[in-house]
Parts: C-alpha cells; sequence; structure tokens
C-alpha cells in the first residue's frame, strides 16, 4: 500500500492517530464512563433501552476486524487487566448504542466498552474500543485499550493503540503516560520508567527492520507521552515475505506481542505494587493534570471529522454519551 | 565509519551526547557563568591570571575544530545571537582556563565561553563551547550553544549541539526547551511552538534521505526537549557523494544549516518579542524548574568520564569552576 498511513489517518478517519489518542485519554470517553457510574451504579439499572444490561459472554471486549495475531494480542492484553485488576474493576455497564454504532452506510462501525474503577480501587476506568471503517483508500481498523488510573495513587496510565490499514501497515502507540512533569520529577522517571526498564521493549522493538519510528502531527499528542513511549509504524513490505498478510501475523507475533505485553505487565505491576499513596496537595495536581489531557481530549475530538465518516446522527449520539457528566 | 555514534560518545566521550546537553544545560555551565560574574561584572576585573581580560577580536566564540560548513554554521547562529541579543548580554569574561583546556596527552582539548545576560535583561547566559577529542574510534568535534533565559519571562531556553565523528557521521540535538509543563499548559505549546511554525524546520530536515532520529539513552534529556526537538543522525554515506567530507558539508549547507538558523530565529524571536511577563508565583515555578534541570546536569556531569578522556587535574579545574557558586 503506497499510501502514508498519517494521511490516510487525517483524511479519512474521525479517530485519527491524533484524534483517537485524544479522544480514548479525552473526556469524551471519561463521560461516557460517568454516564455508565451514574446511570448503572455497579448493578447496570440503567435507562430502559439505552443500556445493554450484562456483559458479553466471556470478554469485556472483542476486537472482531483486527487480523488474527492482532485480534489475539489485543484480547488477550484485554484478558490481562481484567485478571490482575479483577475487583479493582466494576462491570462493563456501557450503553448499547455506544458499545456498537454504524454510519447510516453501514461501512463503518465501532465500539467503545468501559469498565469503571470499583469503589475505593487505584482504577479510574479501562476502556476498550475499535473502529472499522472502510474509506477510499481501504479498510482502516483501530484498536485501542485504555488504562485511567485515580488520583488515589501516582501510577501512569496506559495507553494501547494498535492501527491496522491494509494487509501490510500497522501504527502501534504504546505508553505510560507520565501523571506529572518529568522535568521537576526525576525521582518518578526513575520509579516508574528507569528502574522497570520500560526502555527496554521499546529497544527490542524499533531494532525491527520493518519498524519507523512515527511522529504524530499533534504537539500535545507528542508532549503527553512519556520518553519510553513506543510510537512506531511497521510497514511488513520491508521484509522478505514483503507486503503478505502472513508477513504482518509474523510481526505482530514475533515483534509486537512480546513488546506490548512486556509494557502492559510493567504497567499492571505499577498499579498493583508500584504506585504510592498520594497526599491531599499531590491529589489536586494530579486531578489538574489529568483533567487537562480529557479537556484537551474534548476539544480535539469536537475539531475532529467524525461527521464525515459516521454521519451526524451517530456522531452526536456517542459524543453526546461521552460528554454527559462533564 | 561503521561505528555506532551513541556508542562512540557513551564509551570515549566526557560530553557524551547526554552528558553534554546535561552539562551545558546545567549547573555546571551556569556555575562557570556565575563565577564570570562574581569575579569579573562588566569590566571583567578579575583574579590576576585567572581570567582572560578581553574577548577574542572579533568573536565571543569560534568553533576551529569543526568541518568548513560546520565552523560557518556555529559561528553565524553565535553571531546571530550576538548582535541581536546585543545589550542583553555582558562581554565574554570567562576565565581563561576555562576557554581553553587540554588533556595531558595533549590529543584532546576544550573550550568554553560564557556571555552572561545583562542585569535587568531576560536572558540568563548565552554559552558557546567546544570539544575536540582524539579517541581509539577517531576524532570527534562537539559544538554547542547554549541560551538560557532568566524568570523575567517565560520564553524557551536554546540547546543546540552539533556533534561530529568522522567524515560522514553528524549527531544535531537542536530545540527550544520548554520552560513549563506542557500537558498543564497547553496554551503555552500554542504561543511558543505551534503559533511560531517551530514544527515545520524539523519536519524538512526529518525528510532527508540522510536523516534518521536520533534517541539519546538519557531518558531525562529526552524528557526536558520539546516536543518540536530536532534529535537526529545525519549518515552522509547514504548518498551518492558516499561518505566523503564533500558530501557531509553539503548537506550541512543544504538541509543542516536552513532549519538551523530558523529554530534561532524564532528563539531570537521568541526573546525579543513573544515571551512574556511572568508573576512572582510563576517566577518561583519557573527558577524551580530551570534548577531541576541544572542540578540533574550536575549530577549527570558528576558521574560522567570526564577524567578518562582530559585527566583528572583538567576535570577538577574545569568543573571546579563550573561548579562555583552552586
Amino acid at each position: 500500500m503506497a499510501l502514508t498511513f498519517a494521511s490516510l489517518l487525517q483524511t479519512t478517519s474521525p479517530f485519527s492517530t491524533n484524534s483517537i489518542k485524544i479522544s480514548v485519554l479525552g473526556t469524551s470517553l471519561k463521560a461516557a464512563k460517568k454516564l455508565t457510574k451514574h446511570t448503572a451504579q455497579f448493578k447496570c439499572n440503567g435507562v430502559a433501552g439505552e443500556l445493554s444490561m450484562s456483559e458479553p459472554a466471556d470478554k469485556w471486549v472483542q476486537f472482531p476486524h483486527l487480523c488474527d495475531s492482532g485480534r489475539r494480542l489485543m484480547e488477550e492484553v484485554a484478558s490481562m487487566i481484567e485478571t490482575q485488576l479483577d475487583s479493582q474493576l466494576n462491570p462493563c455497564c456501557t450503553p448499547a448504542d455506544v458499545r456498537s454504532f454504524k454510519n447510516a452506510d453501514v461501512d463503518s462501525e465501532g465500539s467503545v466498552n468501559i469498565k469503571s474503577g470499583a469503589q475505593g480501587s487505584k482504577i479510574d476506568f479501562v476502556l476498550g474500543s475499535w473502529l472499522h471503517c472502510k474509506t477510499p483508500f481501504g479498510v482502516l481498523n483501530i484498536a485501542t485499550i485504555i488504562g485511567m488510573v485515580n488520583p488515589q495513587t501516582d501510577a501512569p496510565h496506559l495507553l494501547f493503540e494498535f492501527i491496522q490499514s491494509g494487509q501490510s501497515s500497522l501504527v502501534l502507540v504504546l505508553d505510560l503516560l507520565p501523571r506529572k512533569d518529568l522535568v521537576l520529577d526525576p525521582d518518578y522517571l526513575k520509579w516508574f520508567y528507569e528502574d522497570t526498564k520500560l526502555d527496554a521493549p521499546r529497544e527490542a522493538l524499533y531494532k525491527a527492520q520493518q519498524a519507523q519510528p512515527y511522529v504524530s502531527s499533534s504537539l500535545y499528542v507528542r508532549s503527553i507521552v512519556s520518553p519510553t513511549a513506543i510510537l512506531v509504524k511497521i510497514n511488513s513490505e520491508l521484509q522478505s515475505t514483503a507486503g503478505t498478510a502472513d508477513g504482518m501475523e509474523k510481526i505482530i507475533n514475533d515483534v509486537v506481542e512480546p513488546a506490548a505485553k512486556e509494557v502492559v505487565r510493567i504497567w499492571l505491576d505499577a498499579i498493583l505494587t508500584r504506585g504510592r499513596p498520594v497526599d491531599d496537595f499531590e491529589k489536586d495536581l494530579l486531578l489538574k493534570r489529568d483533567n487537562m489531557i480529557k479537556t484537551k481530549g474534548v476539544e480535539v475530538d469536537l475539531s475532529s471529522n467524525m461527521p464525515r465518516l459516521f454521519g451526524q446522527d451517530v456522531t452526536d449520539r456517542v459524543v453526546a454519551a461521552f460528554r454527559k457528566g462533564i
């Protein structure tokens, strides 16, 4: 595929690499979680016809449109999170029309699934979402897993995006987002990033001959990621099994999966064992910083081109759900 | 040259890409400036035998060991800064044994030249330095220009490093270092980075076929740079005039110089017209953040391997001068 991926995303996707990164981090999805909390609480006693009253049979999120190895990776990561955070998470009670939405032509669809943090837990929410878009340039699949931490602890947030365009192109955005200004707080950098050897999976992934650094066009997105962020374009045409589906499956299995699982393992460990209690002064600062990311998210959502792909009705419904409670 | 530049720097240079970045930013050089201030004031009335009583005939810093185009670029940038900041700068009164130092074998030498900010100006100090080191792996030349801003204004600092190893390898580190946490202050990002189109020279430079992203091994260094930072390795072997001195000269003239001068122009404009007055609360925060960078600089300096190349005596003399007044 000869298209520039960044251009493709920017011109055709409502959730471009920039906007989805921000949208899933942002108030929008936080709002969806709040909506879930407000209307459903633990028993998911929601508004009739508005809420899905039960979770999927065995998984809180599935990724039906990714390639085999991509689907397996994302679902295993979702399962790692669910299993290890366990009692820290509420059941997924996201409204049905947020868990599944389509455009009028039924050529693009999406799903957002949120599990809020249980009362007293360290988790704000975890989110799994996907978009499947048929564009003039080909099929675009964006899968996202987010873990937002609350101000009870200073552990970083998790951001994992897996963006496939055609058989041969993959963009990965995988990071533990810092909760503090690392320049002012080098101990935070040491504790969560250096001591955990979080740069090792990034280094391993960047060594792959098919991998090239990915630079987001959004300066704000570049600002929120950590110095160990994996921001990479993978082009499976740059290997012997040039551009084939098998080529990409192999890269995901051999290169992406080990790095991704290691980052997620480090994040879970940060939540469960490394995150430190936060005093009231710090709590206010963490909250302010987290909210800035979310507010910027809303701004970017509002200026994104979601209506172009999903139509205004679907956009309004999903965005209204996202923003409710803000 | 088949060596990995980062490894070369890490194993042989007292001012590796990491340590020089921090050292020149850090308290060390700030201290040299303070020493200059304390002992010389405007008339450079320093301690006999310790201070050079006059500046070089016509330039406050020269870069004698770089290739022609590199020397011209760095000296033109130094001249742009001196000309445009003009009355905001004091004469260069750096002690003679900081302005020129060598190791015992006289196979490595260096020079640090500092002009402190005039009273009431927005400049803390500007610094021009070079190191010329003969290592087992070849000749290493590191040229640096720094502009540190004081808390009278919120304009970013300037960091410009030009690191040549052999004929065909160049590492550039060129950035306007943010004074604030960009996540908490997206307006700062917009004002100094987006509105000034500071990403354009980075994009232009990264498009060059000889340019590859450079990743510092120091997570702290990665944390202090802005999202528009130019961190690039240039390998002149990746062009038709493969690996020749002429090849590198041409790349510096055609690719590096326009980008570098544009970044410096934007920095000078930020100092002269965009920087905003700072209230007392903000001033304290700016000072704290600037000092964190400087303190981290000292820590890295102390753990660097300068003694291996310049010997302990030279190191002690230079480092003592750097640290005095802290």
